[in-house]
């Protein structure tokens, strides 16, 4: 009986289509293909792999930052996950801060913490406690805004750059992911460079770290060692991954919002009317594999 | 230096004093101590505990269900965590729900999901998403409200007590805690008994099952066994744990809220104006060996 409930309750607070009415399902065309250079695969020892979307539009240069130290393997040779502080981010990069930039790498870029930007194709109903607004652009990034400013919301699974005190915005060779209750107070203070789009498990299951603001401490504690950094586009064809976004600006989407802020019965009795961006993250999907993707169900 | 960094975030971003300034830092008064017979202890295997408060006054049939449970040592034998989904909920209880009850047990208490209370003694500056207020019990406990009604919102580290659809309200046998962003659509439609004060970790940190939901998947993942679950007040006295809430119906909580709402410099350059209430949760702590606690420092 309970695994009734346990259907019921996770169908409703999913963003499968199972979980809303038809008229929020999306049709084939809504699902658009993710450029391969935004599609970033850090395999760690063990095996697991950690895939990201880059928020190449919104954070440039970082973005091109991330590229390079890709393509210049920086994270292969002593990259680990070094920090996993319960309830908010698990961090990866170089853990003794001492290792070189590739000369080409900004040491430190602008800092692309807000943008003035065009109203968002879809918006949320009620105000974000961070912001005016909780919305979406086009294809597929959450976005949160105020006035005429919008920037990207720590939300769980967002990927942002660690960085020192002001004016440091970060290289981008520090990086971490949020794996608790998005950490909004971060908004705007910090880039937000992607989005773990599949495995934010393998961070966010991590043992916690027991030092300081989590970082592992030794002997007892070692870091998880990153294997590879890759972009889907350095990959082989045949290895690389493929995904999709769910075009926001169409009335299936307007439906899905609505399905989100009210949950429906059976299991649901009482609809909110009402959902924060972090909770109503866009829909992402590894591509089918019709499509001609590799994916991990048709391996 | 991105140490500097990681302290000068985390600090801003945790609940401790050395984050807020000192007109929000509580007196030795502020901190009450939380009766012994709202403290549940869970022992896992392996040793590792995870302790709660139980909210007594709002859900009281709950509450008695889960205290006769405790003391029949229900949970102890087959009892174990069956279900790790991420982003959402760690549960435990009876996998195979076939265990019966103690015959004191009220199968299927009153929904306890939400009552009509007295204004809550402090507030956030902004509206929540999913309420038209959160704010804060007298003695330490989130709140969200809408209108004569009020209810304990589904925050990271809040218990909830599983059920199967509607009339069913759950006995309490079997309780899951948030280990992802809040999932505040829950609100209002399940009874949340109360919050993990320490050792969420052991949950949030568990391998995520692989089944359908979470649930571990036979026979590559196994439930993680419980070996116990306590009141505190059903311990020998030496064995235990003292915690307390700080209470919010003083000047120094007030500036508690405007410090999380605003986070300083240096760190911090935007301060956000606002916070939901599932990143302001009220803080509980062990008491200080000093007040008679056994803490884990002290031991």
């Amino acid at each position: 009986m309970l695994s009734i409930l346990i259907f019921a309750a996770v169908q409703a607070a999913s963003a499968t289509p199972l979980a809303t009415p038809a008229a929020s399902d999306a049709l084939p065309a809504d699902w658009v293909a993710i450029p391969d250079d935004q599609i970033l695969v850090m395999t760690l020892a063990g095996g697991g792999t950690v895939v990201m979307r880059l928020a190449a539009a919104q954070t440039p240069r970082h973005v091109a930052n991330i590229r390079k130290l890709a393509k210049a393997k920086w994270w292969d040779t002593g990259g680990s996950v070094y920090r996993v502080q319960d309830n908010y981010v698990a961090q990866w990069g170089d853990v003794t801060e001492k290792k070189p930039l590739p000369t080409d790498v900004d040491a430190n870029p602008p800092a692309e913490y807000e943008w003035q930007g065009a109203a968002p194709v879809a918006k949320l109903t009620r105000r974000d406690p961070y912001a005016e607004w909780g919305g979406y652009t086009r294809d597929g990034w959450p976005l949160a805004g105020s006035g005429t400013v919008q920037w990207l919301p720590h939300c769980y699974g967002m990927v942002g750059v660690a960085r020192d005190l002001a004016p440091s915005t970060g290289s981008g060779g520090d990086l971490y992911a949020v794996i608790g209750h998005g950490p909004r107070a971060l908004d705007r203070n910090i880039a937000v460079v992607g989005r773990v789009v599949e495995g934010i498990e393998r961070l966010s299951a991590l043992p916690r770290g027991t030092g300081d603001l989590g970082f592992y401490k030794a002997p007892a504690e070692t870091p998880v060692a990153i294997v590879s950094v890759r972009l889907a586009s350095d990959l082989p064809a045949a290895e690389r991954p493929h995904f999709q976004y769910r075009a926001t600006d169409n009335a299936r989407f307007a439906a899905w919002i609505t399905a989100r802020e009210n949950r429906q019965p059976p299991f649901f009795v009482v609809p909110a009317g009402g959902a924060d961006i972090c909770n109503a993250l866009p829909p992402v999907r590894r591509a089918p594999a019709a499509s001609g993707a590799i994916s991990g169900a048709a391996r």
